[in-house]
């Protein structure tokens, strides 16, 4: 009945049947969500998980891991595309450390739940242990719970990770049987040689680890401590009822995994960005999402979400504030 | 030097070279239009030019004229989508009666600048005289000085016509010579018979005028008096050094008549949104846009512009705001 009531009060507001395209798809979803015909955003928040890789070692990425831990400083100072564009947009911005390298000062915009000093190199080990990865999936939760307790009902999240593309490009190709050479990409900017580097080392890995099956297994396998935490949100903001915003490649690889793990969740679900890395489109076809934006970037950070926001914003302010015909005394069709 | 200089602060920035795809060659464009490395986007506007079509009496739409003067008393009384976004995302929105059937009660937001009641069916006649046209043209120009003389420096073109979907795909076909066929879509909402039945209208309109190539005397035989304007206040944006947002397919057809008039103007255009019009696609490729939004919308009246501009306020803030690796301290590539 609501879905149909929704439909009803989208295609009475003053313009033709479907002319808002994919804003109309978007308040509809946001309405099912929220089961109301007048539905709303409240305290829209992005959440940057923080942490290293191991197999930043195996000269996988074009820059170095302290780029992590400096990166975060740079967050926290309020000087990262991500802070310029949360400001912007109205999003409040909480950074987690998941598992960084070194330790940070404290700081009221910082979250510590360090799982460990960074992952070991999946060439040679598994990424974490099972033990690790629960605790990351429990503290992810955690994160999100108290963030719903805040009264967000909309929750975007971003990755800080020298090395994640790799990781993300793991998981992506255990979860879906495409090959590493389309789930990779030149990730912060390596050259042709560099990625090829980057294929070899990774299908080095897939002959040292075999065929895994178990979602779980498959991230504790290849993921980072922040992509652990960021699934465990994901799964968290699905059982909290709110929208979640999915950003690029890596945000994407790990909503990949939660799919796995609860396949409902995709109700819950908005892409907002198809990332330059090659891989992301492979993996939106894969997974059945539309993009928001496609505006060439490949920056992670959540930045996808925060650009996404005020498109997002606007398809719930349509479906609110619009004149229906009869109320503007518009004919409709002949 | 000011191309390097703005290059080098962008590529300076705390991200890999590159990473903000399309809001980097914006914040570039922008920095170019002002001269400075520092640009702002003041006093933001969007206006809305109504006109109705003497070829709207031809079966070409599936609303009747009647919506144009509704319509605008919806912008009115601010319960259209493009009030809705213009009040969410922060641009002055002024509406223009450039040639509507009837006439307005006055409003504060409402500017009189009448050409006459609607044009003349092209079908069997030039839509508007040359005297009609220049008119038009003054006045688009004079509207655009005075929006320049209040402050605004960034400026968006939306437009309300029954039947000006027809009027742009003949400016579209006589200005790049692609086929009617692949000029003109569903417009607000045409069935495949009634799409066969526009088309036929508009190439009998071909075989009555015959080949035309003046810029100006295409845009008088087809034109309506909102595109008109609109074409006049294109050129003045660019004389007043303004960026120009274009919205979708309409509005596009009209800035292609610009060039047609002034080259120089691409380097002040931003393209802002790829209809689902049909015929967009193909304009947009003629006129080398990359459009920043792809959301499946036809609804003109500027609501691209209105999308997107948060958007492009981003890629000022990033230029602005963020911080770049030398003040960070941040590892640049290893």
């Amino acid at each position: 009945m609501l879905t149909k009531a929704l439909q009803e009060k989208i295609d009475t507001k003053t313009k033709p049947i479907g002319a808002l395209g994919l804003l109309e798809k978007i308040a509809h979803q946001i309405g099912t969500i929220q089961n109301t015909l007048s539905p709303q955003l409240q305290k829209p928040t992005l959440i940057v998980f923080a942490g290293d890789h191991g197999i930043a070692a195996e000269g996988v990425s074009a820059y170095p891991s302290a780029v992590t831990y400096q990166m975060v400083l740079n967050f926290l100072s309020g000087g990262a595309a991500i802070n310029v564009f949360c400001r912007q947009h109205g999003l409040e911005l909480k950074i987690v450390d998941a598992g960084v390298q070194q330790d940070f000062p404290p700081h009221e915009q910082l979250l510590i739940a360090k799982v460990g000093y960074g992952t070991k190199s999946f060439l040679r080990d598994s990424a974490m242990t099972a033990a690790e990865l629960e605790q990351a999936l429990t503290q992810g939760r955690a994160i999100v719970q108290d963030t719903a307790a805040d009264g967000c009902n909309v929750i975007g999240f971003g990755e800080m990770g020298i090395g994640n593309t790799s990781a993300a490009a793991m998981l992506m190709h255990y979860c879906t049987g495409i090959p590493v050479s389309k789930c990779i990409g030149k990730g912060t900017g390596l050259n042709a040689e560099q990625l090829a580097h980057k294929q070899a080392r990774l299908e080095e890995a897939c002959q040292f680890h075999g065929p895994l099956e178990d979602p779980k297994q498959i991230l504790a396998t290849f993921g980072g401590f922040e992509m652990a935490q960021m699934c465990g949100a994901m799964l968290e903001a699905y059982a909290q009822n709110m929208l979640i915003l999915v950003d690029g490649f890596i945000a994407s690889a790990v909503y990949l995994v939660a799919t796995k793990l609860c396949p409902e969740i995709h109700t819950h679900a908005l892409f907002c960005h198809q990332s330059d890395e090659q891989g992301h489109q492979h993996l939106l076809e894969y997974v059945g999402g539309a993009p928001i934006l496609h505006l060439n970037m490949r920056l992670g950070e959540g930045t996808g979400c925060a650009l996404a926001y005020p498109i997002i914003a606007s398809a719930v302010a349509f479906l609110n504030d619009m004149a229906s015909f009869q109320q503007a005394g518009v004919s409709d069709k002949q």
